[in-house]
């Protein structure tokens, strides 16, 4: 009985794969589907390289951009499935993904469902600061901006008006310093121009970290970098402050401190997507826990890869870092063992080959650790940026129209997606006219 | 008193134009503002180059593609402001424009407003039928679109699946006609590929048109033309039909025949956005009347371009058509008229040059109807389609890109903006799992 419209497997495992991220996608094209039928489950039609997120909330890049058609992806791949829908739970008894629109039955899963971003169970946080984990945050996100401007330019109000132009940025990573540098290019190529009865040196950037230093999982140097390059740019760089709560109006801080804001960007904590109905034993902290075959603990034919499993070794006691290139070697280093398995041949555990980090700050400034402890900064550091990017947008929209984006961004300092294509205005100006919460 | 942010005219008398379209946008690169301050208001930050919204709803260009942001569009041009807002109304009396944020002075208005779909007074249909004349209702239409495919994929009932894979266009106008045609190019070149688990041949689009032929206001030549390549790509054409009801599930049309589909696109009739606080004899059946002068009846110094306004002529008995050349020239006709009153030189009354009438109905298919009786079809009206339209797309995203994405899909059939951005899968699997209305 298969339900979902879904062909029978044929006498070969099924192996169900919930999610078509970085660690999903590149299971399912390392999969031989001569020996399995894959059926891949995603919420959405696409998979997002979410690195760019921040081009998308900052008007460099539209979605499009950097989105790939995951049933494009896979057209010529035999036995592949999709079906866009959201999953509810897992019965694990009678190995069944349950969803709104079915049970799909599954011989083998694999769980890639990521992270979602986590405000620690503070549910006012979560109603107003926006987070950018997904493409219809990162349109939010850019619609928000470029709305709080026009706002701005409309309210006679200097304390509003102060308000309006004040962005808080939660977080020191990776997200948090590439959205600030994107931001402050932003203002000092575009808003300064668009704005012209606006007083746009008034436009007030502040990075908030908790911690005493940004990029902290990168070398010190890097992080160095990363600060002056972020001063120079006029960033407000806020350390040691941690956000306790946002109204939408007033951000409160840990020591007690507030600050007017109408605008508070979350790229601090995430928590993994566990789905309900497996052993409570087989996730911890909002994680699957996994051994180095990416097997979910208590269970022979569960497995988790990237971002939503958690994974210790000798070199990574706290885990492997939430980053793609884990997601990707998980996801192929997993396709592959099935692959061997298929054909009575050796499995092989995991084990992460660590390409370094990129970060980049703005147009010539980025920071780059590279293996054998190569730090760069500067142009080289934006260049090896730049085509790493270029060359990880495989199946996108088109690698060539993307990488002429960019470098038309690049030479004319031009964003041409500022658009606000859904105004919220209304509700948006209805709630300036009434007073703000102290 | 000069509210929202706007600063004093200096003497100069200010012209307010309400909205951003093909003649408020001309009016106001045309007009001189070392004579006048000019304010113009639209709710959106961004213009849109209408007569592409088809390829948005079809997947062929993403929004960016045929969106202008009007802040920089005028970068340049001194003592111009804009404001993004709703306009809520005027007060002739006052000479002020009324909306949510304050009052915004004039000593002229300039009334660019345009058109919206026009349901006539029918609140299911308005509240279930899909229009196409904003980006969002576009963007909403390709996600209704591919969303809709996507649960044909999650059904396992035939009359369900079959309901799903019905699209219904109302209106043999140009937006239909363009619709149908890329519709079927993108379920050849795309959808057959895309679902290999659906019989895509199943899959039925069909334009109702009430009269007895497409493109009415084309020569008789393009209208056979038009006909004959829609049968050819297997559009169902079904004439004298007019749609009574729709409730989401069930057409009903005026000879009391029914049809079961998810989908009802409209592209039938439209209304002029006329403003309230006028006087009652300024407009009639949704729109201004204006005299030669673009002067709005009873009115010195009120005055209404574009779609929104009616005008007579001898030459156009029963007004001038609702097509961007002719808000494009009264926009610049109207600036002209100001410029030469500010040198005080005399203004010309409005005639319009018609430079015909062009559709575009699939790959090397398209109708044109030029200047002096020369009727094209096929290729070369496809040529000629495409460099007119690329010629009007100044200053937006990009002509270059808009041109090269469109050689791109020309060259490949490869449509790559068919992304579900935002999808509302939940409503929609929970309405599809309640009984349809009878």
């Amino acid at each position: 009985m298969d339900a979902l419209n879904l062909p029978a497997p044929q006498g070969k495992p099924r192996i169900v794969v919930i999610g078509g991220g970085f660690g999903g996608l590149n299971f399912v094209h390392a999969l031989d589907t001569r020996h399995y039928q894959v059926v891949l489950l995603d919420q959405y039609n696409y998979h997002t390289f979410a690195p760019l997120l921040y081009q998308v909330a900052t008007a460099g890049l539209d979605a499009p951009d950097i989105c790939g058609a995951l049933r494009k992806s896979f057209r010529s791949k035999k036995d592949f499935h999709f079906r866009m829908l959201r999953v509810r739970g897992i019965d694990d008894g009678a190995q069944e993904v349950l969803t709104e629109a079915g049970s799909i039955h599954y011989d083998q899963l694999v769980l890639a469902t990521g992270t979602r971003a986590n405000f620690f169970g503070n549910d006012k946080l979560a109603a107003h600061a926006l987070p950018l984990k997904t493409v219809p945050q990162a349109r939010q996100l850019r619609h928000h901006l470029f709305q709080t401007l026009e706002r701005a330019d409309l309210t006679d109000d200097p304390a509003e008006r102060s308000s309006l132009m004040t962005f808080v940025i939660v977080g020191g990573g990776p997200s948090g310093v590439e959205l600030a540098g994107a931001l402050s290019e932003l203002r000092r190529h575009v808003l300064q121009r668009d704005y012209p009865d606006t007083d746009t040196d008034h436009l007030r950037f502040i990075l908030v970290e908790g911690g005493d230093q940004l990029l902290a999982q990168f070398s010190d140097k890097s992080s160095d970098d990363a600060l002056r390059n972020l001063e120079e740019m006029n960033i407000e760089l806020w350390f040691g402050k941690l956000i306790a709560d946002y109204d939408g109006r007033t951000a409160t801080f840990k020591d007690g401190s507030t600050l007017h804001t109408h605008t508070v960007i979350w790229g601090a904590g995430v928590t993994g997507e566990v789905i309900e109905g497996l052993s409570d034993k087989s996730a911890e902290k909002g994680h699957y826990l996994i051994d180095d075959h990416m097997r979910v603990r208590e269970y022979q034919n569960v497995y988790a890869i990237g971002d939503v499993a958690y994974l210790t070794s000798d070199k990574w006691l706290q885990g492997h870092p939430g980053v793609a290139q884990v997601a990707i070697q998980m996801g192929q280093r997993l396709a592959k063992n099935f692959n061997a398995l298929a054909k009575n041949k050796e499995t092989q555990p995991f084990e992460y080959f660590d390409k370094g980090n990129l970060a980049i700050i703005g147009r010539n400034r980025a920071v780059a650790d590279l293996p054998g402890g190569i730090h760069l900064n500067g142009f080289p550091a934006w260049f090896i940026w730049a085509v790493v990017h270029i060359f990880y947008l495989i199946g996108f929209r088109n690698r060539l129209f993307t990488f002429l984006s960019w470098v038309g961004n690049y030479i004319t300092y031009n964003r041409s997606v500022r658009l606000v294509i859904e105004p919220t205005l209304e509700e948006e100006l209805r709630e300036a006219h009434t007073p703000a919460t102290p």
